[in-house]
């Protein structure tokens, strides 16, 4: 039988269930060298965090992060709390000997991401993977491999879009989310990271630099409200806070093999609930995604006979599809969750020996560096930035 | 905190599975009246069954299904070995007074299924449950709703098809599923039935009578062969042995109601990985849904304004649609193992008093009177046959 | 220059505008052996009939059929009138020695059909055709060049609906098309023929024998009533006439080469306008269509590598497409009147002595006794009824 | 019977095919205040301009442009010749006193357009327009009618790509849309001016500044080709030629309403034929389009029930559609061609007194403003430029 991976996670949000049930998931599903044993989770709520480790089946709970990740117990730290922490946690993981597994965006501001790389970098042998958990989608997946095969050719095109509408209401609440300090910006990076990570991963080219605008269509939203989802409900005479995130960006992008970029990314777009869409086109094919299907993707082959072109719709469900096989039938898909589950799977065999698991945190810094070029060239007007920082880029 | 209701597991194939990772996921995403105990797992090969036992997190396991059902550290038997079998595990689990769940379709024969129905009925306090699992897909949930609350009129059309094609292959091999000993029918039973279920249970009327054809387009496949998914491949030279069941069904039928209904099922439909597909068309709206697209269905509502009206497309992933609020955020989607999930919840519920776990066995009994009319007709040249048993659907 | 050939139209209805508009965009889109010069339209109300000569560019009109059809001046004779007057106006025009195109359905009765086939036999040296437009869709001609070309393999299952919705509301008003005197048949005739007639072409198999349903669920319509498109509006307590046709139909086939079909058709599928839909399943491919996205049509082939398999959606807009160079740049899509337009190049090209304008008499006169077949099944209760007349197609 | 408007055409390209068909179609289909007569078209190569006057059926031909447009015999003229010539034409036309409905983009210069607005602005009493056909697509008019109801609310965001693939291909030839000085630019002004124009009108809101790239993948192409379609296939060994034009474009836009602007256009998205689609987002409501399928657009109403919502496919074939009550029943699609059609029944009865045909020269004025401003901006390093000449917008 495989040795223990103790595992500590940091943050009990949204993101901490996905977590949990991705570690619990992970081990039945695929075949791993390191069994993973769901060791402490650890929150501010003392009450609250007692109740979520019982929920999810973790063996013990603390209100003390620091401690967790340097004790001797742990072997590894995935941190889900906001990103104004990670890296504190991070590089205590980390100097702690400590495997890292961080959520995306890899930090609220670049400082703190090329800590975090710094980090990872003084130490080698150990894994420190951010989670952009779409990588995960096995129809993206697939799409990377035809790409890598080179059956898109020279890439020409671009084209990624994330559209949610859950701020559309003025009246939606203020959260977390919005509020500049701890988040580090809004539709950017929460989910435009998304979209730089992907376009960056398919192509397998950098963005060299963009020209960008950002927006925020409702200036203050309403304070103190009940969180539901991601959104939530006002509280009646609620008084209003200001909101020093974006609500939506959008910029051109050069990379470096020459493919030209167009991204948005908003939270008010009435009627796409999470619109996570890509397209790319080379002189050879093309591929399209659009995550509210996540199971399946298109694929258009130059190749095939005149007359018989058109998209193919593939349902990335097959035992030759990432990921797959491991789970049921062809044409039962997958959902959301399954992602995170992928990703704990990426991260416990590259742990163990097995494979990378990526990005890592040079190529996460490299995203925080394209978010940086995007609000600079949107506070210059537009004007054309460079990305700087590259080099962590393979 | 809740009390524990110990749970056996009989059968650890593609459906042990699905099961087992229903059981285990449940709880922390519900709240549920009672705490499931993953208690024990039977199945007839001890090596197997205990590292199938290890991986899936039951506590003990057994050989010995009836000493298992008899136990009193049982409280509920999870029944998903082959339909042959069905019969005499839940009249041994019921006379023990457990709760039963039962994978669909309820037997292999109609007399096993009117045992049941009768074992049943003599322990109205017991539930016992026929996992229809399609019924618990939030989409399908949804719509359900909407028809019960009238938004479609009266019910005219009923179209329905379940298209798979993992036996297209004439070579693609003998698996228990081709042999009507084991079976009951082929693509009838297997994928017939659950559209059989969805459109009664959607609708709320039972089909009266039906008018079908079945048909068997390759009579023998090569015995011997490894088993993947739900297909495989020949071992080369491999002898051929009869295909006993139906690759296709096709029937009409007239619900109580007054609706016409047209059904096809089939594992031939080439390029179909899972097209569980119904339209419903009454006289105020319709709804439609493909279960390759599970997050969402259509709906198309006669009283939008003029010039307004068409098909929604409806994802059901909102906070309102059934099952959805447990899980993640809107547009954020669900797979196909999440139907069990909700079988289980409302399973459990239903122990607990909360609620019903439909179909019970009278309901699942009637399905199983539906495709005994199917196989009567087709033997009779097409001409109508009526549904014996209808009592069993209230 | 190309011999002129002159052209009677025989009726003035929806169709008659559709056929009017496809002789004057014939030839200046295609090469013809032939000129079309309209000459002549007759209907029943001078002042009516007047009037549509003017706007449409006919050169005569008249009120007298057989005057015209007998008349040296005409060529050609275009029978779009109601189904019960095809059959004199066809054998006048025959024996008269003019070549005949004829709207579908051949007749309102076998009789009659019969009665046209047998003319047309008499008069090889005439071209006779019946005008199943749907056969001159872009999309579905490509098609059906696939299939002739063994791409699908060996056919097994043809899926034909045809869904509209014009009926669904109890307050339609009557109309001809509701009265089995004149219109033979009610959906079944007017729609399913249409199915009926392409899922033959596209196979190139006969329908052997069906087992069928037929329904009318709304008995009796308003009399008097604005006519608007197909449907229109009832006068304010205008009585209500007895509906003597289908309103819906459905039925299995068996084709003469094995494959099981099911057909649908009905004027009660509220939302679908006009889903005139087909998939066709082989053991090397499928096709699928809807007529609502009539410039396109979905292909899967088994020869697609494995991983990348999945209906292509092909936009039948390139040069390759039948019919289709003659018009737009690719991706430039074609609407309903354009089957029309083909519908007389193919005629006229026949005339002129290039390929053959398909269906003839015979070919048209099956479709009727595949109609036969159903309502004498129907009226059996389902039983399997043989088709007769097979020796029609070819 | 209505009065004669004698039109003249000049040009006899694909354009000219396009508006032929138009001029011979809109009579009959619509109720015109005036009867357009189709009495002379102009090209340089007599034979070819005989011919092509004799195919569609105008009156007279000529090679002498000028010659026609001053004549008496003329009410109108319609300019379909390369952008180049649109100034001069436009200009003797309006001087000798005729309407004038012009192809777009306005020009090939802003130089040129601005003398032709100026032409225009002289002459109130003539129609002048611009021949932004998709307007007339009876989905986009529809969904114009809903957005200028309020039906969409705020507008926030308009995501508009043109896609076309006829030159991904590095040896398609090189053709006169390739040739800044004919063409003025490429992708651009060809099918980003279409976005543009149908943008700001569906909004009604005028885009005021813009941040730009452009590109040109290929740039060079065999000269000397024979052409096909809008692309073609070079000789063997052909020399090539410096495309002066971009292959692609993209920008962001801030409407004057505040709304943010994302386009693209290129003919390098291999496998979009013709992939003309826009989505608005407001905050009550958004629509979508996608010209491949052209019959048909999405509507997102906020105000539908909560778990109830999603884009709404309409067909826009219904009687309560724009131009849509002209042609067929429901659900029977119109094609490309009909843009056109509807484009020149606008412009007669405009001529004849009722209701505008727009664009007219000064809001087509504008949009050449705006791709001015594009490649302005593009010039700029993508710095933000303001678009000049506002005032032409209403």
């Amino acid at each position: 039988m495989a040795s223990p991976l103790r595992v500590a996670l940091i943050g009990t949000g949204f993101m901490g269930r996905a977590h949990s049930q991705a570690w619990r998931t992970a081990a039945p599903f695929f075949d791993l060298p390191l069994t993973p044993v769901m060791a402490t989770v650890v929150a501010r709520d003392p009450q609250r965090t007692e109740e979520f480790a019982r929920t999810w089946g973790w063996e013990n709970w603390s209100t003390n992060w620091r401690e967790v990740v340097e004790s001797d117990d742990i072997d590894a730290v995935d941190i889900v709390a906001p990103g104004d922490v990670h890296a504190d946690i991070a590089e205590a993981a980390l100097a702690a000997g400590k495997h890292v597994l961080c959520e995306k965006p890899l930090a609220s501001s670049l400082h703190d991401a090329t800590r975090m790389a710094a980090a990872a970098a003084a130490h080698p042998e150990l894994v420190a993977a951010c989670g952009f958990s779409y990588r995960r989608t096995p129809a993206l997946a697939a799409a990377r491999e035809l790409i890598a095969q080179g059956r898109l050719g020279e890439i020409r095109h671009v084209r990624a879009q994330y559209l949610q509408d859950w701020l559309s209401d003025p009246d939606a609440p203020f959260t977390w989310r919005l509020d500049r300090a701890v988040a580090g910006s809004g539709a950017l990076g929460d989910i435009g990271a998304h979209s730089i990570d992907t376009a960056q991963w398919l192509t397998g080219a950098a963005i060299a630099s963009v020209s960008a605008t950002v927006r925020t269509f409702v200036p203050t939203r309403p304070d103190r409200a009940e969180v539901v989802g991601l959104g939530g409900r006002a509280a009646d005479g609620a008084d209003r806070r200001a909101v020093t995130v974006d609500d939506a960006a959008a910029f051109t992008a050069e990379f470096d093999d020459g493919a030209l970029g167009v991204f948005e990314c908003t939270r008010m777009a009435l009627g796409r609930r999470n619109a996570n869409r890509i397209e790319i086109n080379g002189d050879r094919g093309s591929i399209a995604f659009d995550f509210e299907r996540m199971n399946e993707f298109e694929f258009y082959d130059r190749d095939d006979e005149r007359g018989e072109q058109g998209f193919r719709r593939i349902q990335a469900t097959e035992p030759e599809h990432p990921y797959a096989a491991a789970w049921w039938p062809v044409g039962h898909g997958l959902g959301y969750e399954h992602t995170f589950t992928h990703e704990v799977v990426d991260l416990v065999r590259a742990i163990g020996g097995e494979g990378t698991a990526e990005p890592d945190f040079a190529q996460a810094l490299q995203v925080q560096h394209v978010l940086d070029a995007v609000e600079r060239s949107a506070a210059d007007d537009g004007r054309r930035a460079a990305v700087r920082g590259r080099e962590g880029r393979r």
